[in-house]
């Protein structure tokens, strides 16, 4: 395996877990084309169950069969592959051990319309253990009306996780009480990476921030302190700082499908900005297979090659 | 240990706790520079989750990494250093012992907008114990619409805590069906001192009390028996004798960020009044870290000196 | 991962095993030189408990340090180490993930006397969690007078280890109600490695067979069906066969240290009868380190090149 | 399914069983050649772990591979494959619903000496639940001195398997304080059935009985009402009363190997004293495939056609 | 408190334990006079259980008092003070926190007469968590009949306590099936030590070995090598470097009371051989309190002196 000092300084970042927890966030940092560089790229299936099936798979039809994903996360060199519980049941007997996996142990769909932003739990820890999965997922969403219970469902899955040795991938939407500009304003992103580090995530994945400005008191602070926020990766590097001064791995989602220029230059922002990967779903699987795996090595590669 | 007559006099306050649980509160009361004085400060930071991380930590950068925090509280002399799980999580191990931790089991981010104050419970007594702390720490908000949901969760967390030797820290902050000017007063104030204390608390933390009476009924037993209200000392002795006649540990923070001398003068005040400490964070923190260790030192100083 | 047709070919022969417990038997197979290979090597180092420290290490005192055997296991290339709680409790936390680890659960020393051949559980299942560990190991000695108890309690510790993803490595040492010669003789070892797969093995470790039949019954269907023991290699292949015809991970030790060129020898021997590899303790850590690392990479030649 | 009048009064018999247990019951009684009838013919292959591999598998090397024998099962329309843990794990999950599974809960090696006949618990009723089994099976040895043990231990199997819904086929060989041609004689037979049905099991598995009667009181009775016991038909019909006078499902092994029509006779005799069926492995898998299949299928057509 | 590079750099060797374990094994080391040192001496009164009162207590009859030992702890600057469970009760609540106490959770007296030497358990870890204590404390007693089961148990209180974030501290006197010499002997106290370090301990307590060698096997390895034995410096070194190279905290008794000058050249051995400190019973608590407090304290000066 692929063992670097990179890889042991950040596993010293996480100083209280066990051992066994340890062990399996190494297996995320050291698979596939970014082992060992600290770097990760994450292929998330899970627009089935949020968008449903048409929007996610008629854009690439070989998409609608689960053993498309795990195969297409092999092929591009992924550090690991994450879906729901259905998704890791179809695949994780028969492609055991060929890559890691992270089960979404919560998950939203768009037919039920709750009150606030809520999703199911879907999986269990348990679920996790016998799919041989490397950690869990799941999404909480800052500002929503229901976030307590989010975070309080969090707190005994994290626990559990950890008796179990798996670290957990934290997916953080701020959304509820924000305007719809807001859910990306850098502030908003940043005290999102920062409540998803104070709860205990051991990767937390967040939108890639833009150039606004939601809460009127972190207004005031940027400007009373300068804190840059013009480029995509002055963003990147303050969403990272917010995470325990770059001591809690940040990855950063593709969002809605682009061009790929657009979305490669995004990708060079991010690790121009310090950001530890990134994770990217329809942007990927929605393209022909051939041309999915050159964007992701294309993605890899710009990370390889950040300092 | 430096175990004075005042600390065995303080824990004779506590005649129903087991061994452990007044073990860990002369631990707390028997390290620092305040060792032995039944004084104490501590250094909690919790902003990060509570006002996001560039209202916390801009001020001073250092902040950003969770590392900062236990060394300052160390290289001041503090008592104990308290903060949300993440935070200790990224510190614990690498310092097991050298300072005693209180891990703050619920904390209230400012994205989402419950219908009444709410915090979520974001750690667990299991927790504390796994990290080696020497208390757990709870918010309530007396006046809140779910204060009794919170008021039944302490009750839970209190017992389970003495179970494993763990005495309670209990920030009560009165919110809610309060005007703004009245979270602060004397009357407020010191009736949630006395529940914190009812309640089964081992330390209290409530804001210094303001000259302001709020609840009618209360105003005019103020008024009848002449309790004097006028100095933040006269005030703070009501707090004090109204958590058990000075027989619960309360200790005071230093609210929002201000001017030394104006803070100093405070403590002068508090020390004066008999407050048994004080809970310092953005103010010490968002100073240099040279300045904030000075300012620290300055407040031992003064509850050193405090007859 | 080095993720081949016969990794997967040998997967394939526990089709009743979760994926989590797949997944890890599969690191075993895709970790050091002979990963992806379907052979395996690994350093077991539970001398310091079975002989004692002075008969263990004395001949190559860099032994005495829990560290040392580890970073041979790694710089040899095994594909795991497996030792008792103690060990790995000093190592795990410190190569979190640098080599699968493999907690032998069960443990005997040479001070006691035991009525019957008896080992004591050291370990546990949660510890191999917490650890990181890759799968259990246990030592069963069948035709002890306490082989019922031994069976019974492995069958439990099997079923908890696959709960929890964890495959079973079987040491089978025929030992009491038996002959000195017939605890290595080719009918009963062969009967152990049976046992051993009944029992529900995933990987089953026996001493090399002699050329000698224990049992009388035995002896006439030997003799009857013209079965060749002559040869190591013929009756490698015997035990390999009986194994559930090859279907499970047959893997040999050692035993007493001796030349290293009789040592080659019979590693040529075992690859050629179809042996899955060695497990090698005293005979690799007990040479200065330089010289272990050459005679474990000499041994790991020769089952790459095995057909 | 072949659901037969037959087979309804078979399951009347055992009217307090829950439906669980009885679906189960009524699987066994509803695969094969002998669908319908209220006969079967079990396939049962524990000797490698009873006897070892030579003296099992060597006449037939085929059988070395645990996918021979249930292909073999299946390929001789058997009602059910009966194994012990390794067996079943080894081609449960690839031959999903093929055919009928029973788990030997218990096995015996040849290797150790136990002062008195007892078996170890190998498997268990989660297991046999995992592995998809129709029923677990287990040995008793009326006569040896830990038959209470033996009784006790079947006593919570039985219970746990009904609450999963499983029924329990017992193997019954008096052994230990009876001579050595005791062991099959007819009143030592009938009493083992007798008991066994006492115990709670399903279904009875014992060796055809001999002319000899061991127990003295016994003897007596026989010779006082003349109680037949010259032919196997009687005999087989003395058994057959004993258990719950035919209300229970009483089945007869082959024995040691001997001739084809030897067996075919005995299978004659057992069918016309009214035999429920034959358990038959060495007899069956030590012979050539198609020899085997054969002989199985011969002795169905004597079952089927017996009135 | 004192917090030392040497302290950091024994608290590493423990690199799978949580923080809380670590925190605790913490407080021994930062105690009393050897504070930061990474020596210690701990005072254990467990001789009333183990040899009736008069035999422990007559020689100095302030030692009936329960207060009067961990007094005697205070005032000599120990680290830790050990007992029995009764002792223990008499005592937390009133000196809460004053020194860390260690729970020892088995005891042997000598009215029973059982086969093999064998303690009861007669405290627990959630005793040893509600009296506040740093540690539990066991002995067992390689050699005896009876030494799986001791392991068996320890393994499962090692366990529970690190749950609560507890250090284990072993007393190994091997015992039983060695000659009553041999119970000393260099090669069997290494052993002990060895065995101790695996079973998970973190402090080992082990009796001064003598320069005598019991089996026959590690004779033949201490002459090959040339192990120096005989000085008790020579065997010292040999017993740490037993311990896991000297990871492992191991500390020595005393052994039967001596004249003062007789035990402090003992220590000086020990101490100069890298012994990590002792453990003083009857030496210390039978003469007079002042006296018995110079012993203490010409100890721990020794050990403060040694390199």
């Amino acid at each position: 395996m692929a063992y670097t000092d990179r890889v042991k300084q950040i596993l010293s970042w996480y100083p209280s877990d066990n051992p066994g927890t340890l062990t399996n966030l190494a297996r995320l940092l050291n698979t596939g084309t970014l082992a060992g560089t600290g770097k990760m790229v994450i292929l998330p299936v899970d627009q089935g169950f949020e968008h449903g099936p048409a929007r996610s798979f008629a854009p690439n039809p070989a998409g609608y069969d689960p053993d498309y994903h795990i195969q297409l996360a092999i092929d591009s060199g992924c550090n690991a592959y994450a879906a729901p519980l259905g998704f890791l049941e179809s695949v994780a007997g028969k492609y055991a051990g060929e890559i890691p996996l992270i089960l979404k142990l919560n998950n939203s769909d768009t037919l039920g319309k709750p009150e606030h932003p809520m999703s199911a739990v879907t999986g269990s820890v348990k679920d996790a253990v016998r799919l041989g999965c490397v950690a869990i997922g799941y999404t909480i969403y800052p500002g929503s009306g229901y976030r307590n219970e989010q975070y309080e469902a969090l707190r005994d899955l994290i626990a559990e996780a950890k008796d179990h040795g798996l670290p957990t991938v934290l997916w953080a939407y701020p959304r509820g009480s924000i305007s719809k500009e807001g859910e990306q304003a850098i502030d908003v992103i940043s005290y999102a990476a920062q409540i998803s580090a104070q709860l205990g995530a051991h990767v937390i994945k967040v939108k890639p921030p833009k150039d606004f400005l939601e809460q009127a008191e972190a207004k005031k602070v940027y400007e009373k302190f300068n804190i840059p926020t013009k480029t995509m990766s002055d963003r990147i590097r303050d969403v990272v700082k917010s995470a325990f001064n770059g001591k809690r791995i940040v990855i950063f989602s593709g969002g809605e499908s682009k061009t790929t220029e657009d979305l490669l230059e995004e990708i060079r922002q991010i690790a121009a900005g310090g950001g530890f990967g990134s994770i990217m779903g329809r942007n990927a699987f929605q393209r022909p297979h051939d041309e999915s795996v050159k964007l992701l090595k294309d993605v890899m590669n710009i990370f390889k090659n950040a300092k």
